[in-house]
């Protein structure tokens, strides 16, 4: 059974749809998803440093649509990790926790990994929206679509849009079938 | 530069100590150290359980003589991360990242691995008390004598007792001379 790494921000959890939200209610400025497109993270969103430590901003994340009914098939083919780079903002590790539980109850705590860099992480597979996680990596790797990465070529990667489209390359045939 | 994963509880915490100190708090009994020996965490401290979800236990657990010392010594030689089992205790995730701070503040995020299993760890060195951790790992193993692994073989892995001899087996000619 091969391993797989799966990352949360912009892939399990919409962090854009909460930075939007939080934007919107601080400034009463909506940001258009099309003028963001290329952007870094922290030029789209100015006050991002402040969001991202505001308690609740990690555990009240909204779903990435899809992810959930996904991911649990996905679970029954792979030996899966969800691993976040979370040890960047301490208060984040404990709203992870509660989100994962939360919205993934099939996935145990030996299945957690939280940390900063990704580089010491070996699997056969690794599903992420940054770069600088996929890039060092040296199994599989699928970049997941996000405003950020979304002007760039992915280069080796393999860029997916959805979780739709993952199930598509990572289940075998009985399951495509299925659907 | 060779990477090493360092492991937190009973490598660079001294959790004995806090179990012991937490279970004369509770019961007024003193367990001796030589009564523990071979005997799992679990079995040499009833109250383990209570104790591991107590606010507090992991961070005011005490530091391994001589952990600040050598680690500070090592990190000049490996790309060092520390890597710790701390999932299954959501507490613990934000408290073992304040205590990291305290203790060894030259430790970056960047360099900080919260997780449930070790099996997805890729670095050349681990530094670990639980064969669980080292067995699997197919780099260079270091154990960490605790009382639980003492009555065991090390098997493929070299023992060690203290940070001096891992300094020894670790550090360049140069800096053992400086000692």
């Amino acid at each position: 059974m091969k391993s797989i790494a799966v990352d949360m921000d912009g892939v399990l959890a919409d962090v854009y749809r909460q930075f939007l939200e939080m934007h919107f209610q601080d400034t009463g400025e909506k940001i258009s998803p099309e003028a963001i497109r290329g952007l870094k993270e922290a030029e789209a969103f100015p006050l991002l440093k402040k969001h991202v430590h505001s308690p609740g901003f990690f555990e009240n994340a909204p779903l990435i649509p899809g992810a959930q009914d996904s991911l649990k098939k996905i679970s029954a083919h792979y030996k899966l990790f969800i691993v976040s780079a979370a040890t960047e903002f301490p208060l984040s590790l404990y709203e992870k926790h509660r989100w994962l539980n939360k919205h993934f109850p099939f996935i145990h705590w030996r299945q957690m990994v939280f940390c900063g860099s990704k580089e010491i992480i070996k699997t056969d597979i690794m599903i992420d929206d940054h770069f600088k996680n996929l890039d060092h990596f040296s199994g599989e790797t699928y970049l997941f679509s996000q405003p950020h990465n979304e002007t760039t070529s992915p280069g080796k990667h393999v860029r997916v849009s959805s979780w739709k489209e993952l199930e598509k390359l990572l289940l075998p045939d009985p399951d495509k079938l299925e659907q």
